[in-house]
């Protein structure tokens, strides 16, 4: 399955953090660290990042507000661990997914495809990611705005080739892509639902859509 | 333009208690009650739900605590509120779109250029509908989830209609609508972005994508 997949460094290590939906429970179970990023991720998600106190926290990973600090030094840098994690293990595997052998349109099917999987698969920590990236501070969103500028150009740069050899015939590259991009993250926020849950078939669904999206028509 | 529009009773209530983006700037000013519920708005949108207290709703509105519970109980009745002004008119302005004389395409064109230009216009009442609607009770969020289902239920309509006329060619008739949704719903956590940030522009630019989508290609 595309959103499992440990493709490289970044994926390994929001693996090994056990941030990932499918990482075993011994990850954060024995590891104070990862237990507090798995405690402020749920935190998060449940009351916001707003409504999440360092205290509470703590008592979700089962340990005093004193020796969480020995961890980190505040929830503002529990939420940006949590969003470079996200970002950069998604980016990865887009990266790998877009760089499959072929022309744009096999590369387009790939990438929208794997990324399509990763948000449905990890939506969790999706949805926290996409809804308290707006409380990152300055500095700490920029960081995290580099990886999403460089997930865009991913997608974009395929477009733009399809478009240049003739295989897609797109009036607006930059709008479609971000079209391309919405249309896949926006899962997070509803995936899994009455009508689609398993992440693979919405995956297939979605590259289908998106080949109509760019085809030349005749 | 069309998230501007007055088509009806609901549409007429989101716009006379200020919460519309082009509402008169009297209609919160010269009324306590929609000057709370545009604070609570702005508060929720800057903080979060969780991460907003009455007695700050109260203090953005200039008022005392005790002179806000005159008007409203607790900040879960503003968020309810807010909620179902803005799909209440959301749903009322889709419908009137969806409503044009002509065939399922045509339909299907005046619905999604609405949503779309709704969404993008409305985006900041959008997205705190969105990102907090997780925080209504659930007597309150059955209330909301009605609405929701009956703005899926237009445009699912008109999908089955042009399936069955043969003017469509969809292979999965909810999935497809849920997507349609979905790309026009997620503009507002984005919009306005650097590439696109004239909302007709983006409401032309999706219908011709969901045009696609939903094509007979011969």
């Amino acid at each position: 399955m595309t959103g499992t997949q440990i493709v490289g460094e970044a994926s390994r290590e929001y693996w090994l953090t056990g941030l990932h939906p499918d990482s075993p429970p011994t990850t954060t179970r024995d590891n104070a660290a990862n237990r507090l990023l798995a405690a402020a991720r749920d935190a998060f998600f449940e009351d916001g990042y707003q409504g999440t106190t360092t205290r509470a926290i703590a008592k979700r990973a089962g340990m005093s507000p004193a020796a969480m600090y020995i961890h980190y030094a505040s929830k503002q840098e529990m939420l940006l661990k949590i969003c470079l994690l996200g970002h950069r293990a998604c980016y990865e595997s887009l990266l790998a997914a877009a760089s499959v052998q072929g022309g744009a349109m096999k590369r387009l099917r790939s990438a929208v495809f794997d990324f399509t999987a990763w948000h449905a698969h990890n939506h969790v920590i999706g949805r926290v990611v996409q809804y308290e990236l707006r409380f990152l501070d300055e500095d700490n969103f920029a960081e995290v705005a580099q990886v999403r500028r460089d997930i865009h150009e991913v997608v974009e740069s395929i477009v733009r080739e399809g478009v240049r050899t003739g295989a897609f015939a797109v009036s607006n590259v930059p709008a479609t892509t971000l079209a391309i991009l919405s249309l896949s993250i926006d899962s997070v926020r509803w995936f899994p639902s009455h009508s689609v849950s398993n992440e693979e078939e919405l995956a297939a669904h979605y590259v289908a859509l998106v080949d109509r999206m760019v085809a030349v028509t005749t």
